[in-house]
């Protein structure tokens, strides 16, 4: 994404937070004051948004000293990045750099976690996100959730079609809706269908799904369709996706079956921030 | 704020989550085929932006049928809303509007759960939000604060003055800023000073802050620190606010002190979602 | 896409149209007048954007009368579309919708030759549009090509990858790329790569790609190319697109081969508009 | 216009073709290669919107390293730019720089031709544009008509007063709508009126017009209306432009004639592209 | 313009005012009161903007019970306005809406007086507006000054186009900057050139200036100018504007000469406003 | 605020004066010339957002040569900055940067004579503004307000609450008003009541209002009201605010009182400019 783009963003966020000023900093700190700022995690994590930031504050004129890049892994009281500029612009800034660095991170913690825990298990295997980020946030969350070492899955309804519970209550059947979205949808988009138990998955999979997503399927439930699967001949070149109330504690489980890609909407709708604050460690009169 | 600025950004949601369609919808959803949808709650909690949510569907030309209240206590099961309109538009919608609703009543539930601890010590206590909350939903967390029981805080950095230690360090000592806030800021705002220990509350106390937040006040501290408040007969007028790591665990122990307020930041920059879906109830073909 | 998202854009064409209000009708047209208006076809062609543009005088207060559907063969004094409303306001976006519904059904008809033509010679295989639109007119565009019987192709950048000629020469060569595209891009999409003679093809092929594009191959390079993927038993489960200088002369000579898009720049980048006008049939003065 | 106005539109284009980013190049470029690119015309034609391209690509941080000015005349082969700065930006806004310039120098290419054909029989007469330009691309078709050497004639409706058909439908007769035109619309604005044959032609001359536009009348026709204005002592100071339907095969014959401008839709509404391609030609790792 | 582009505007005046909501009415007013507001003058004016106003508030939702027409003169205590919606928007738009209101007629009212001074001199004057307008406020700015009976005189610099001193200054004379501008500025447009003084208007004149302003000339030397003109025989088919510190005290001075039309930036860049008020007048609760 | 919004709100008023460019200066002067301007004072003033106008006009890429600050205070023929740049970009600009320049120091020009005025009768006295700001422009009014020693008052409605007359006719009394206040907006707000009468005033006072505004009472009526709170012990922090027809006619006759802040809507609603001129001093060929 351009930087301009992403500076378009943090301008909106920062004139959310102070749409007519900073009235503190207005008449505390002359605009002839420069300073030094850190921003120090309070927590362990995975930081991500530190490469955006970076570009942005540059692009508005501040100095990057020290940064460290997307990925990293934070200890509390590492230093995540050190930037100079005109004091009253960095405190201005703040709170958005630090929602953004926080909410991010938190985004690609809680991935990598799953990550891990998956991957203990099936190396293969690819924990993947959902369209649930919150509004607004879409880029960034779903840049937070690769950080982490997970799969973005559809960026937009605008991306290859997924078929849906709603969409065949709405009056096709499982394989009209396969026939048709094949047959109006471009040539270079996969078909998913979410299916519901496994009568609907060898449907979809006889239909010519591209990749079928077994939704609110238990492990066991995910391994018998599987063995179906394989049994009617259908599981070769077929995706299989698994989602619905897969956390930590459960991954495994799934994990260690023949499937390619388990998705969490945790990791993007409900993530803990990874706690970081800004300190300036040095101020000056900067000379004109 | 006016439907249309609420409905301004939902268009710009929708808009990231379908840049160039809905690619599934298009193929499958004729453009005269309307539905009813229900919005379900799939978890207990406090729901949130559903006024506004409604308010949006509404301009949207969708047709409210039925609707639960900003603040009503959800069950797991409940219908929050139910709409009609054209099928297609209420699947392009759909993302959006679980998300807002879903993330907005957390913000709410977070919030009363720490109300309800709070106030079951303390009736008179306040359980205010800080500024972290998530880029571009400033206005929507806040009102779910709100709906949750809490305080709003300051809204933006444009509202009263609150004296932090980054703004100390650049250069003026309490007594100096305090009396610069005073002279330079607005008669109608009030002047708040963050401190980390006793003897920095005193001289912010002494110099005429309207307001005091202790910053990382264990529960002793603080009451140590209001004590020596009154003794010196500054507790008179003067508002306390006690801020820094509070949670469900231990904001009893600071609501039964003699505080006027507990902020926390957790309640808006890393609440758990209420898990809501939207389900297609029935559809028909629409006559033009 | 939301009928607000596209109203957007039509009040800032018509902004652009008319920044600072049409000083014509403003002198000559008092704002109680009404008229009927009638867009009347010039000129034959197939008919897009008239389901958007139908939409959006509806939103902006207008009264359809009566309208012909996308896809509608246009004959020359074919009426598109008859409308009401305030006469000033018609004439302020008679410029905006003619110029849409002109160049879109340009589009749509530029393809539709295509499609005619390949078809006839191959039923299956699709005429596939490209990313070359008119900036701003993305979406409008593809809606076009899909009207006119084609295939949208990417939508975007941010859709399914394409490694393309400039990518391999800044440094990984064919199956370096569709290794990294297929270890770092999302599981659900497909994996397409542009060869420019059979050696790379093969490669492609043999590497895993999902859609291998000719580009710029003659009819006799494709049948070969096709030939030899066949004999190597990689063509199975291939799609193969041939692009570049493909026009209603060529087009069959690729259709008969066993191709499964054939894609054209020039429907989108440079088509002739299907000429319409702007008729007043009628106007009288409002009873307010 | 500004470069910022220029740089806001590219900036919303590029967001257009990537709106979440590019999925290709972000899997295979990483973001220290920088590369110089050339772009090439791969067809004749007149260059236009290479100053606005080169002037939004230095804004947006790459370095042009050679340019050809607006009103080249291209061969096929030619570098029209060479710029140099990061891979990954150069590939996300290469179809936008490249659908611009070929855009627009298919509009310059168009006007040139008309505008020879024209001068050779009457280098004073003026080949004018229409306000039938790609919605959004305003400002550049216009330019891009002043580079072929055309007449820009009214940027947007707040321009000079043109009344025409549809004015007259809804009330004032010729006469008193100049009349009302004079008199209400502001001093410095010339009045233009659009007439269909010679009858009204006379009354809007006798009625003070500055500019009669004849609206599809054959060359014999002008040919017969300018003779009768002047023997009425009409033709002084009175400005005639000829439109409707003229094109490279009969502009010669309208240009001989004693008339000021010759207008043509189609240079702006139907132009074909002067096709251009972007070639990587070299990168390397930059050193931060 | 567009009703949906002036509610483009209005939605951003209200959110500058009320960034984050109405504090106030949030906290007095439940949403189910509705209300009845009147304007009032509270001063008398020539009331402009009325029209427009009325326009935002339909389509926000409110209803016009009654309204004053733009131009209706204003006597102390005249209500302008009646409308009904509910009461916590109404509130919220209120400032907006008196702003824009009070302003406006400030703008018509000192057209106005100059208009009346001027045409009792002579009724063929007219007195024009400059481009002298409050950012963001052009549209509504020239719209007042034609509802005071003025000339807007361009609309923007993208208008026709006015030689002034400091084009000269950078290098070209009188006559090549008016011989340029005729040839490479469309012929639609007029051409003005501001002069300085007798011996630069005559040489404009004859260099063939359509309008000749004459900056900052006092009655007398404006008088010798014109007998210079008329002289030389340049005076006919010549428009002669007179500029600079013209006031309702000189401009009659100015009036009685044979001058095409005088302008004045005042009236637009330091008007006073009509003062009006906003009252409710009744409230109820609405059934919903 | 952040450079970059500021200059959007630049960028967006240069594009209000010139939507298709400036039509004089791209024929009059060539791209590569370059020029040196002066804004010269043509009046005395306080000079206001000059520092904000330096800041975009180096973001826009022009340089700086030499600047006032804001509040200098200005004598006619002062020059009030130099700058350099491409003289086209310079022209284009020059209205914009004028308008905003001469407005904002009307303001501060205005502020500062009311405060002159005030604090020679009470040094102690706050001269305040309103809310009644061109629509836009509230923030650079504010700021102007500042620079002429004013105090801001609320800066919007989102700020801290203010009881009205239109709050209390909907249906509370003003001790039901305050206490809801008190109770449902944040303890980081004071509270303020509108009061009309002395019986208002006393019963804001012992509903505990903190901040009183007197609405157009007379001095003598001030008077009284203040002797009233004093002898009932309500004056002792309670700040009492005077509004309504104040100017520098009367200010004194409040001032001498013992009122906290004296309020005036005229220093922003209907400030007369401080007239300036933009000259070109010189100019040259860029070397590119």
């Amino acid at each position: 994404m351009l930087t301009d783009s992403l500076l378009r963003k943090f301008v909106e966020w920062t004139e959310e937070d102070a749409p007519q000023g900073d009235e503190t900093s207005r008449v505390l700190i002359d605009e002839d004051i420069h300073a030094r700022a850190t921003i120090v995690a309070k927590a362990p994590g995975i930081l991500a948004a530190a490469d955006e930031v970076g570009r942005v504050l540059t692009a508005l004129g501040l100095e990057i000293v020290q940064r460290k890049p997307n990925g990293s892994e934070l200890k509390k009281g590492d230093v995540v990045m050190t930037f100079e500029g005109q004091a009253s612009e960095i405190l201005l800034l703040e709170r958005t750099v630090l929602d953004v660095l926080s909410h991010c991170s938190g985004v690609a913690s809680a991935t990598r976690r799953l990550v891990d825990k998956a991957k203990k298990h099936n190396p293969k295997v690819r924990v993947a996100a959902t369209r649930k980020t919150i509004p607004g946030m879409r880029f960034l969350d779903k840049e937070a959730v690769r950080v982490g070492g997970g799969d973005t899955h559809r960026l937009s309804l605008s991306h290859t079609p997924l078929i849906k519970d709603n969409h065949l209550k709405i009056g096709k059947n499982i394989e009209e809706a396969i026939a048709r979205v094949r047959a109006r949808s471009s040539f270079v988009n996969k078909v998913e269908v979410e299916v519901s138990n496994s009568r609907e998955a060898l449907r979809a999979a006889k239909a010519g799904a591209d990749i079928i997503m077994l939704d609110n399927f238990s492990p066991e439930e995910t391994r018998v369709v599987l063995e179906l699967l394989r049994r009617k001949g259908l599981r070769e070149g077929l995706q299989i996706e698994v989602s619905g109330n897969i956390d930590e504690e459960n991954i495994g489980r799934y994990a260690i079956l023949d499937v390619d890609a388990i998705s969490s909407g945790k990791i993007t709708h409900s993530p803990s921030i990874v706690d970081m604050s800004l300190e300036i460690v040095k101020s000056w009169k900067a000379s004109t």
